[in-house]
């Protein structure tokens, strides 16, 4: 970070992201208040903040919560500078000489109680260099079968979200990052995809800071949105035991696509990231029988 | 293969890994016969055997126990002709312009029941391009932290087993065998071993195939012995809620080994493997709370 712009605007998506993270820690907390007690017995959970050091500079917020309807759920806000060893840097763009970089993101991963409720992931990030740009995205992963399909009305709505803050700020971006969560989230050793899609993007950049910047609190905006207005209709939903069976089992592909094909996750567990807040997005019980 | 004695060698090794599979089956289901009923209710389980043929030559016979002892166990047996790729080509001994191989092996891993009674790996093979080797090992996963030592009475017996058989061979082989076995199945994420260890070996050739030969025998007559004798002592041992819940997280350690670091597992899902007989490995119920 040479350029003191670039620390300014950090700076700014940081404070996006600690108001996206407050507003979706008081929409997760009013379903599990609004969860109904014959379906989820006990207390309401609610979200545990623990801040974090980083050594090499920054730190920030792991958030879990484990409620009724909330198996666990993962909401993190980070803020970290350094310099981008020359393997990464590689990768990166507006890397020279100067390697420093300051990084921040907001990331969310939710795994439900009732099997009939989608997961959801969700992050986006702000990365600067002496360039700036956006990343992130968000997808929904049903756990049943019968939702599985992207004309299933979850995935409509989830779709119809996203397509609308992509809308707004250009014609192409939505079929564009569209196309890039379907490539990216999939399996290959199963020939199938984690979920129903969403949208991914990468190394965002129009050219216009203001511009990149008002998509990405769009994008979640979009999220605090769709996802507890489809939570709070399905958390409704009795399950059954073989629901939540098939809901364990394929928990066990989400396992095997962040170990063996998550970017993110490999890149942080081999080189010594923050363990607790990496795997946190891991199902909390998984079967493969 | 075009050395007709390397595929009477393969021949010969595959009737043995079915005598020690067909071995361990009986071992195992009178485990599940002598199984306390108070502590496993239910029927003893059986092993089911899946025939299976590989499309480019070869096949083999899965063996699955779900008991009530034996959570889940898989045991396989195989063997595979084919022509390695050039990039598997560039790893293997032999290998010229003749890129021909034979590979025959039994694989065994175990998931019990009862937290106090640890998981085993067990996996013997013969690979011949227009030479041949040996390849394989056993290692002993306790799941209570209070058996995770190399002095707990567990893993004193099962390395003295594993010894007694290197060393009627060799007086190097243990302690080479034995430092390949802690320095593979290590997770530098967690910097942690994944159990207490055995031996791993691999392009084991010694010039003298019916010693190396002989050699193999003796891990898989070793592990015959010793496991079935921990698991029938341990089995009788009562356990928590507690130190179920901790075999279920400890079960997670061993996902992640799999997935990220395993090199078979991973050359076998991202080179369209046998799907369930590669994640049959993987714990039947995990934790990641």
């Amino acid at each position: 970070m040479h350029d003191t712009s670039e620390a300014a605007r950090a700076t700014r998506a940081r404070a996006w992201f600690d108001e996206l993270r407050d507003r979706l820690v008081a929409a997760f907390e009013a379903l599990e208040d609004a969860a109904p007690p014959d379906l989820y017995p006990g207390e309401p959970g609610r979200f545990e903040l623990k801040p974090w050091v980083r050594a090499e500079g920054g730190g920030g917020v792991m958030g879990f919560l484990r409620g009724r309807l909330f198996e666990k759920c993962g909401l993190h806000v980070s803020r970290v500078e350094g310099v981008f060893s020359p393997e990464m840097a590689a990768n990166m763009p507006g890397v020279g000489e100067d390697r420093r970089f300051v990084a921040t993101g907001v990331s969310l991963i939710t795994h439900m109680v009732n099997p009939r409720v989608p997961a959801v992931h969700m992050n986006t990030r702000y990365i600067a260099t002496t360039r700036g740009w956006f990343g992130g995205g968000a997808d929904l992963t049903p756990l049943l079968e019968e939702h599985r399909s992207e004309r299933a009305p979850d995935a409509v709505r989830f779709h119809a979200a996203l397509q609308h803050a992509c809308d707004a700020h250009h014609a192409d971006w939505y079929a564009r990052y569209k196309a890039e969560c379907d490539r990216y989230f999939f399996l290959p050793h199963r020939n199938e995809p984690r979920g129903i899609g969403g949208i991914f993007y990468d190394h965002h950049d129009s050219g216009d800071f203001e511009r990149d910047f008002a998509f990405t609190r769009d994008v979640g905006l979009a999220l605090l949105d769709v996802y507890p207005a489809i939570a709070a209709r399905r958390m409704l939903e009795p399950w059954t035991e073989e629901e939540r069976e098939e809901q364990l089992i394929r928990r066990g592909r989400y396992v095997e696509f962040n170990l063996l094909y998550d970017r993110g996750t490999m890149f942080g567990l081999k080189t010594g990231g923050n363990i607790e807040s990496i795997l946190s997005s891991m199902p909390p019980t998984v079967k493969w029988p």
